[in-house]
């Protein structure tokens, strides 16, 4: 099985009657979402994409990534949000979180853009010296500030370095299929350009061509990716019942954490290849069901070493939180703890025993600990460290998340609170047609 | 001003009488402190540390700097939470989060024994295969397990690759004064060892040696950072009126938040070197507080990337939670927007404006949007990226946690809930002595 949810430590925390009657609201937010009846109905197109993709320009992302593969040592990813998140959450989970500094035969991948940070923008350009660059820029409309700002400068590196029909052959733009000044400006100067579909929001788009170059680029297989997602799309469209289908019984279990006044879900790893993948998700449930004053908030720990940081807290504090643990169940590196003659810290009893098992004991010890002191615990076992155990595990998420967003009572596919910032910015910037904003503003600054 | 607590953006959340009645809390909780008459009285080491250190260690550890630099590449300091997330922070902060992989005179700093992850462990010796490795191990007891294996690890290396006597001059060991094995086997090997001292804990660590040593090798001027930190304790153990000191007026209103259930509390930063910052900041205020059923949750974001992830939940979300903002107040790093002739993304409005006034602009701007919101805000503002600054900063946290900690009803001392796990693991493993607890911890896990 490539995944699977293990409710045991969760279960003593829920009467069974309160499991047994959030079964038909699921059954209903699961048919809304797959009839698409529902709020935020023209972003449904994640669902059925690992199979209905555009087979076209997936062949068209192959060789691109060959090509970038070939051509630099550096690949800048320009974007913010989702235009990153997911690409940078698969190439740190199935390569390493230190990709970047490991040899290897593929390039660097460098994520900007996705800040407005003088510090980052000019260490980026300290990395890129002397070094062969190319980009891609992930933005729908292209006038997103972050990402706009990144393209303005590495644009003007590349044409410098390599000229105007060098630079061409090195960019790589991922917009939309028709509208918008970026795509526009694309075609007219040459570059090639992938889509981010209509229907799909950035929260959604990792199996997109959004994620799938950087990944590919990366050097993952992004068929075995595809494939994955496609399998847990058959298994969890298929069923909503929660006895069934471990998709289902996520989505049953958050509910009823947040019903009891648990508010906040912390996602858990062992490994540090899973930072990123936590990022990815705060993104995904924190931007789809924070709204109308509602919502789990999203937090995330790496144990062990979070044990000695959060651990307390977890253990023992306010008792308004719960856990979703993922483990990898096969184990992917073997290191046997080594004998040490002086045993100067008595470990002698674990020399020859894997680390791997000894990171394994860890987190079932700490998940019996937990739920001890009142903090209820899912766990996600996944099979493996492999693309295709990752495309299930994102879908797992994404899927789960319409459902959830739906028996939440809001629309998972919308994010309007994300243009409030924006506005009050640019009118404090100055934009053209903000000026009666710009003032009052201020005024409150003040 | 080095420091500065802006409470425009919350006062308008709190009540005026509720923060009067606070202060004579706080009076009490800052009197108990200093007089030393609270629980956790035993470790209090931190409050006077940056003016009674030890001042012959103090040059000690410059001059083992100074021959850490000069002797390798790669420096690997072992150890777990506070043994290594100040230190983290800190070079982080001052230097760059892509400190390793920029270039500089200064060796890499990897972290290892933080984890129980045998993919991180092989793949920083691949880090070190053909280059020059020196190490600090930083543990009291010498026992704790992930610093414990990770030492065994690096110990036979270094042993390998410049034998005995070679390797004792690589290997600096931080750990108690006089007790516990590793002290003993340290003087035995002839190693050159640091103190962690009895009265000061993990998390108030930073500023002692298991900090210190680290930070300098990384070339951050330490007598400043120690100068900022001494500056901070005279002027916060000076009052405990909230009108005057901004430590203790932090201190207020996190707990007039927490008392309104606004239970979560995220640290808000606009620039990725502050991420191990808030790292730090979270073992803090978790550990410290987070006990007996009750604490802030502490949570973090790097805006404006976390604007296109959590921005969504913070602007409309669930209203548990309030938000507290670090800005650098000087401009670190000139990067004027370029003037672009295609202008495709609209944005020649902002050529030629500095990069760090667009960012300061969007956390002005996402400070009124997130308190139109419901999300009350604090505006930490600090003089500059300085380490005299950096010193300041981290003993007003330290001292705001003490005094808060008191205020809230626990000790804020200790960390019970962190061996819970720990005795759970060595059952689990089969440690000798624990027996008892496997079989029944067994017989839970099936």
């Amino acid at each position: 099985m490539t995944l699977k949810l293990n409710e045991k430590y969760i279960r003593p925390f829920v009467d069974e009657k309160e499991l047994a009657s959030i079964q038909s609201e699921i059954s209903a937010a699961h048919k809304v979402l797959l009839d698409g009846s529902g709020e935020g109905n023209d972003f449904l197109g994640w669902v059925d994409l690992p199979k209905n993709y555009d087979k076209e320009e997936f062949a068209r992302i192959k060789v691109a990534a060959e090509k970038i593969k070939k051509s630099c040592d550096v690949f800048v990813v320009i974007g913010i949000g989702g235009s990153y998140l997911g690409s940078r959450a698969v190439i740190e989970f199935l390569n390493s979180p230190l990709y970047n500094t490991l040899k290897k035969d593929t390039p660097d991948v460098y994520f900007a853009g996705c800040n407005i940070s003088p510090a980052s923008l000019k260490e980026l350009l300290q990395i890129c010296e002397g070094r062969d660059v190319c980009i891609n820029v992930i933005s729908k409309s292209g006038t997103t500030t972050e990402p706009a700002i990144a393209f303005r400068v590495f644009r003007a590196l590349l044409e410098k370095k390599y000229g105007v029909d060098g630079a061409r052959e090195r960019i790589f733009v991922t917009t939309d299929k028709a509208r918008g000044t970026l795509k526009q400006f694309s075609d007219e100067a040459g570059y090639e350009t992938f889509v981010v579909p209509d229907n799909v929001g950035g929260r959604f788009s990792v199996l997109t061509a959004v994620g799938l170059l950087p990944i590919a680029v990366s050097g993952v297989d992004i068929d075995a990716l595809m494939k994955g997602a496609a399998d847990a799309s058959d298994a969890y469209k298929a069923t909503s019942s929660i006895e069934e289908s471990d998709c289902m019984k996520y989505v049953a279990y958050r509910n009823l954490m947040y019903r009891q006044g648990k508010a906040t879900e912390v996602l858990v790893s062992y490994e540090s290849y899973a930072t990123m993948l936590n990022e990815w998700w705060k993104q995904l449930y924190g931007e789809s069901e924070g709204k109308d004053k509602k919502g789990l908030f999203p937090a995330s720990v790496i144990f062990s070493t979070d044990l000695h940081s959060l651990g307390q807290f977890i253990q023992d504090g306010k008792r308004n939180l719960f856990e979703t643990v993922i483990s990898v169940k096969s184990r992917e590196v073997d290191f046997p703890i080594p004998y040490d003659e002086a045993n100067v810290d008595g470990l002698n009893f674990l020399a020859g025993v894997e680390l791997d098992e000894v990171n394994k004991t860890a987190m079932k010890g700490t998940i019996l600990a937990h739920i001890d002191g009142g903090t209820p615990n899912m766990l996600l076992e996944l099979e493996d460290r492999s693309a295709y155990s990752m495309g299930y595990l994102l879908y797992f998420f994404e899927f789960a998340c319409g459902v959830s967003g739906y028996v939440l009572g809001v629309n998972p596919f919308n994010q309007p609170g994300v243009e409030a910032y924006k506005k009050n910015m640019f009118a404090l910037l100055g934009k053209p047609g903000y000026e009666a904003q710009k003032a009052e503003l201020e005024a409150r600054l003040k």
